[in-house]
């Protein structure tokens, strides 16, 4: 392809994107396709000539977006979001124009001194106290596995990098964070068996007496506690964990505290939601992702540590072709994480928070967290639906609850979903709480308006009745 | 920013970026800046108001381009190259403006099954044996984590994860093997010292019998092999581990052998290349990079695996939140590596290769490896220059050698490729092999043709008769 057809395809793609966002209300949110369709479509050789853009453009229209998901979509209320805008892609189009690698200052000193000063910007924005340095990791998985990787060094005094981990390192969280931490200790080595589920409170929020407990247990059994992992906004139902006395227990013995905020963080850009970061004087390290809620495109993971040297010490490889005359002055962000190449995510940040400025991100979390309220306070006052957990954020766990028995509204309750999802319009996802099957309703897309949430719970309300009727207490 | 001016900017920054890859040449290939100089340039605090694109992009050109090393210029010898072309740009600029994220079938149904159709496509490409299945993973560094634990678990039938890895695994790989692996054997918990460097020939690539030899040894010792790495292109010099006696080994004591292929993966694509795979079908893994010679941006690794059902089986998790109804009957990446989320990364490889067809993507690999033939011709050729290590593929290790003692020599290359990169017109990384300073230069960029190899090699004659004159061998 020249240039000029670079050129004229790059025009009409970017109008592609402009229309699919002006007229994505019009799609079903979830592809409506059966395992196995697409494939079926897609040719099982690969193409021995070259094709033409026009055509492989089409089929892109024809084969693909009909079996995509529109994370985009507002009636998008699953999981939580994957955040995007339109400054958000000019960013990404630049950045994959450029196609620079940034593991090394070298490699683009303006991508390392980017990323650096975004991070500062984001620890400024949020309140995370002074002294924490930041790196852009892909994902809060990836995050989370850097801080259990450093824990693990710090506690053997980095002999597990060497001889490997011999030991018994406990681990303490509860049962609603997320299995991005167990995969991470399985990665680490720390073993399955090593993680303590601590008991949590009727808000499913971490009881720090029972940490302490478990902690004291274990050390009586001859364990060594080294890892604490608080949720600022857990995956099921956005509980918080209590910084505060958590940070004070985990200091007190000696573990490594860990906020993983991928979720919750990004609402502290509000200083009436600062109380979630109360006690972040205690952490070591702490991730929140602008790809969730802060309307940057996936990836983009923001991770802080308070000592980056630990960091770097358990990370850091030296092979000659890597080593660069600057390297005592610089960072080398490779050495920061789990990759040696590294994307210029920094670039996307930065266009995001200079377009919105800290005012305009924060207008969009409230606006968020004011629809969530409006959804929670109809869910509290319609009969025979309630909501099953606090919504501190933007999501909302409720249920049909119509007075059956717990296992017949568990399986009322999964047919109510499908029913909700059925209509194409929304997509909403579910979860476990305390052995019910709940419904949960994220308001956090940037598409979603007001009237957007009201045509949620109409089609809620709409298919409470019919499932109700359909599935009789009987 | 509504959607005109979303049009208006997305245009105006396709321009931009054809404008960008058509006058490149002009641009120093190294960015000439200091440490902090970029850095001092942008404000310590966030802007609290919102700002227009104008300016950002404004600030863009002044601000990041100065500071950018350009990846992209066709006189980029460095490293090995992150490739990058017109169609993959367009392609990642759908993928951002759908902003899907893929880590479950139900997520985005097409983004899973186009990645498994074009990695099966990219195994036919280059020959992989039949049975290999393929997943796409940033890059080849969590491709090398990914193959380290899943030979951790089989060799531990599965305990390590429950229990932590409690005994000596060792490993073994040569000293010119990647950092990654060393990086990854941290991580994973083997412990540094049980990796075993095997001696390697007067080409730099393994001695299947010192291997041989290593693992009787250690098995005599007690320990438990477990993991061979071979690399298909070394950093270094592009060494070829061969995969046949290293394959028969490995299967003989019952360790997992995994090839790093991340730069010479892609020659395989021609059938005069092919024997770099000759004993593929002993592998338990294989890792490529298209974003290193095949024209797809970074970041896009391809990991293949002979049994999937390990690779599931180590990483994946059942959250109640991520369960869906489809699960017995898809493909759910996310239990396919580290990180749940996951970029719709197949869609680019897609564009690429179809754009290209087979053929084109052949003759791009041809002609970089036919130039890295003439350049190291012409070295060979020149008085007091010498050719350090064989050139299989694109890359040339050569030295200026004018029969001074070796620590002289050392330092005198080292100025030399300072002197070759001041240039601002080609831009050299060095290594070392067998202790000797070696300049690397590598021919893989897609806008290199035959008149940059030319000027690069003049470069590097003038720049080696100055500094033969200013450091004369007294």
């Amino acid at each position: 392809m020249d240039n000029s057809q670079f050129r004229r395809y790059g025009h009409e793609f970017v109008d592609w994107i402009a229309d699919y966002l002006e007229t994505i209300e019009k799609r079903p949110v979830r592809a409506v396709v059966s395992p196995g369709e697409i494939a079926a479509r897609l040719p099982a050789e690969p193409p021995e000539k070259a094709e033409r853009m026009e055509e492989i453009f089409n089929d892109f229209n024809k084969i693909i977006m009909p079996g995509m998901t529109h994370w985009q979509h507002p009636g998008w209320h699953a999981y939580f979001p994957a955040n995007n805008s339109p400054e958000s892609i000019l960013a990404e189009l630049l950045t994959a124009g450029i196609g620079a690698q940034g593991m090394s200052w070298v490699t683009s000193p303006a991508a390392t001194e980017l990323e650096d000063r975004v991070m500062e910007w984001l620890r400024k924005m949020i309140g995370l106290p002074e002294g924490f340095s930041g790196v852009i990791q892909d994902t809060a998985s990836t995050a989370t596995l850097c801080a259990l990787l450093s824990a693990r060094e710090r506690a053997t005094g980095f002999e597990a990098n060497e001889k490997g981990l011999r030991r018994p390192l406990t681990v303490y969280a509860t049962s609603e964070t997320h299995s991005s931490l167990e995969k991470g200790i399985k990665i680490a080595g720390y073993g399955r068996e090593n993680l303590r589920l601590v008991p949590v409170d009727s808000g499913f929020a971490m009881n720090p007496e029972a940490l302490q407990g478990a902690i004291l247990r274990d050390k009586a059994a001859g364990f060594q506690p080294a890892f604490v992992a608080a949720t600022l906004g857990t995956t099921s139902s956005s509980a918080i964990d209590p910084l505060k006395p958590i940070g004070e227990i985990a200091s007190r013995h000696g573990l490594w505290l860990h906020a993983d905020g991928a979720y919750g963080g990004t609402a502290a850009l509000c200083p009436e939601n600062r109380w979630i970061l109360d006690g972040a004087e205690k952490l070591d390290s702490f991730v929140f992702n602008p790809h969730k809620w802060m309307l940057t495109n996936f990836d983009c993971s923001a991770y802080f540590v308070k000592d980056p040297g630990t960091l770097i010490r358990t990370f850091e490889i030296h092979p000659e072709y890597l080593k660069t005359g600057v390297d005592p002055y610089v960072k080398n962000y490779r050495d920061w994480g789990i990759q040696l190449g590294r994307r210029f995510r920094a670039l996307k940040l930065w266009f995001v928070i200079r377009s919105y400025g800290v005012e305009g991100l924060r207008a969009f979390v409230r606006e968020h967290q004011r629809l969530a309220r409006l959804f929670r306070g109809w869910a509290m006052e319609e009969p025979d639906f309630e909501v099953l957990a606090p919504s501190p954020l933007g999501l909302v766990c409720f249920r049909l609850n119509d007075g059956r028995g717990e296992e017949a509204l568990n399986r009322l309750n999964r047919a109510l979903l499908d029913d909700i999802n059925a209509s194409g319009r929304v997509f909403l996802t579910h979860t476990v709480l305390g052995g019910r099957f709940a419904l949960r309703m994220v308001v956090g897309s940037r598409l979603t308006q007001e009237r957007h949430v009201r045509l949620a719970w109409d089609i809620v309300r709409a298919s409470g009745r019919r499932v109700k009727a359909e599935f009789s207490p009987a």
